[in-house]
């Protein structure tokens, strides 16, 4: 007989985390009774043919009469799993897990880690639109870029439930809230700021269109990616770096990030990468700079207070966490409620609004997004982008009081 | 705005079935703490990270340190569901939500509902792979035949984790045991049964292989489809049935039901159709009738009560139910204890055989199988598949204690 011994290392067996991670993190729970034998006929057989039978006739029904309306699928290929790369599908799952129980704990919503054992964008794909009708949503997680473009793009086409890349618009709708209160806090005008962004993968990408849909004129705007400048005379572009250059850095600046900062009020780092001090010295004065990479940001939190008036970064233990904690459960929940057949631009911008407008009244140059952990965030994200698809025209369903909470019986 | 009204019919609005199954009959919950920053710091990131890490140095700790060990989709592409036919994947799901609490309330197992948009057998295979590192099983349910064979073959051999489609082995396990326990009712030797079964889809095949695997003489059964008697002479014959053909009825004989059923000892019905009483009178005297087509048994348990001396069905509301809910939840409750690799014929065996001696010792014409809720059956089946995978040398583990509740902490 083949047996092996799956032993932990001690060192590891005695750290916490590797503790609470023992069977996982979650589990799968019936929110109906089975305690007899009529409970049993009318969960399953014979019963549960009736409401067969009435989806088959009306196939909307599935949407409130099984799980699917509150459920997504927490999708991977294992490709670009927080700082650590390329791992692949199995040792991915503790991440979708912890997703997944955020999503529970804060938008009520039941979400289904699927970690793929492909990474071809064709497969991705195909499997993604094989399982959909199990789900009321998709959002897709930590897949590298360029791919994960086209495999959001082709999905959201394809399907009609809300398709969200959280590594791209999660990062993207919690900086805007952000950059949203420091521009208030500063009395700045939001239209006026001169922005560099360095990193353009997923969220580097998202970040620049969702500043431009806020309001942001793309000439004021400049991404870096690890060669420099995005300027529409580098011949070493992808179609959507390509597409960033077109749209951003109007007046052709070239160079590296030095180049970039120079007379910039704000800069967005979402590389990995790390920027020098000597950089930062030519920012305009009291600007802000967000230092998003993870676990490392790309200025320490006390060298980018020398060069600007608000700072944040991706980190629980500084002040202001930019966490997409603070938009994916919102998001999804207000999409759920009002069956959206897709996540629009705007429901995007609302969600960063609201996020916002939670901390409004309390602004300080320490608090210019709401912790993680507080409550009010999902159900004002969630109405946010509830009314936000109304208006767009693609809710298929009237939002009935968004402060009912969703979550199941049991 | 498009805006739909999704409105029950009053008539079924007012039906308890439907009332119990709005917002479907299941639900994700976190088992472990997420109340402040420390929670989250080590079910999200940072924390997670290391975890991460260490299965990727080695997968094979993904079992142990994330719900997957623990965890099995229920696979069907909505071609077969129950008695109703091809209804699709939307009206699939009330049935595998089902299935899925079922699996959590006997055997511990949180099992996810994956109902798919193709029924395109080699999409099915692709789909199922590309999922399976989410998964330490895969129970594939309501697949018609004869795609269900080969899509189970197939994904058993690039799988290293147990493929089980339900409707075959689980239907066959609960005839083995209920045929064992009649047979010993009635003081007859298995391995003399003359048996016909009528129906050779998903069941009727594996019953076949099944009761061929336990001792019975494949001279001793003869297999009939909606057309007669399968023998090697008929030349409409899929590959699935001309294989039964091959190793049945050698005889033979040729004809319908009824001369199939002259001198027959025991009646297996897995096909939906109507069995006529005079067919009945053919068989010898003192036998066994299964008739397990549900809701319409193919003979009417009171009809065959005139013809047999034990009777049995597929519905809860007479005696002797045949219910797969028997097999299902231990079957794959001890495959993934010991982390089998696939699940042999010789564990399904050892499946029936616990499954009829937890009432060896209370048998009576009216109680061959225990009760679908008798709460000593799961155990029972997980230990004895546990040991059969060991000795089958497919177990990649040991089993640790089989009573021990596999069930998460929340």
């Amino acid at each position: 007989m083949s047996l092996f011994s799956f032993e932990l290392d001690p060192a590891l067996a005695a750290d916490p985390v590797f503790d609470m991670h023992r069977r996982g993190k979650m589990a799968i729970t019936a929110t109906v009774p089975l305690a007899g034998r009529d409970d049993l006929s009318r969960a399953y057989t014979p019963g549960v043919a009736r409401v067969c039978e009435a989806i088959a006739a009306d196939p909307d029904l599935a949407h409130d009469y099984t799980w699917t309306g509150n459920t997504v699928a927490v999708v991977t290929d294992g490709s670009a799993v927080l700082g650590l790369g390329n791992i692949g599908p199995a040792a991915a799952m503790p991440v979708m897990e912890g997703k997944a129980v955020l999503f529970k704990q804060f938008g009520g919503v039941d979400a289904v880690p699927i970690c793929l054992s492909t990474q071809d964008p064709e497969e991705i794909i195909a499997a993604v639109r094989a399982m959909a009708p199990s789900f009321g949503g998709i959002n897709l997680e930590d897949i590298s870029a360029p791919r994960c473009f086209e495999i959001e793009r082709r999905l959201d086409e394809a399907l009609d439930i809300p398709v969200f890349h959280d590594d791209q618009h999660g990062t993207a709708v919690v900086v805007l809230a952000a950059l949203r209160n420091a521009t208030a806090l500063l009395g700045r005008r939001f239209a006026d700021l001169r922005v560099v962004i360095t990193g353009a993968g997923a969220a580097g990408v998202a970040i620049t269109k969702m500043l431009i849909a806020a309001g942001l004129p793309g000439a004021s705007l400049i991404v870096c990616d690890s060669r420099g400048i995005l300027h529409a005379e580098r011949g070493d572009l992808t179609p959507a770096k390509a597409e960033l250059a077109a749209a951003t850095n109007l007046s052709g600046r070239a160079g590296g990030v030095r180049e970039a900062l120079i007379g910039a009020d704000v800069l967005i780092g979402v590389s990995g990468g790390i920027i020098d001090e000597e950089a930062l010295a030519g920012m305009a004065p009291g600007g802000i700079i967000f230092a998003l990479a993870n676990p490392t940001p790309e200025v320490p939190p006390q060298v980018a207070a020398r060069y600007a008036a608000v700072v944040a970064t991706g980190r629980s233990d500084f002040p202001n966490q930019i966490n997409n904690v603070l938009a994916f459960p919102g998001i999804l929940r207000g999409a759920l409620d009002v069956r959206a057949t897709t996540v629009t631009q705007r429901m995007k911008v609302a969600a960063a609004e609201a996020i916002a407008e939670v901390v409004t009244n309390e602004l300080s140059a320490e608090a210019i997004v709401p912790s993680a952990l507080d409550p009010r965030v999902a159900p004002a994200v969630a109405a946010a982008v509830a009314r936000a698809a109304e208006r767009d025209g693609v809710a298929r369903r009237l939002a009935l009081g968004h402060a009912e909470s969703p979550a199941p019986i049991g």
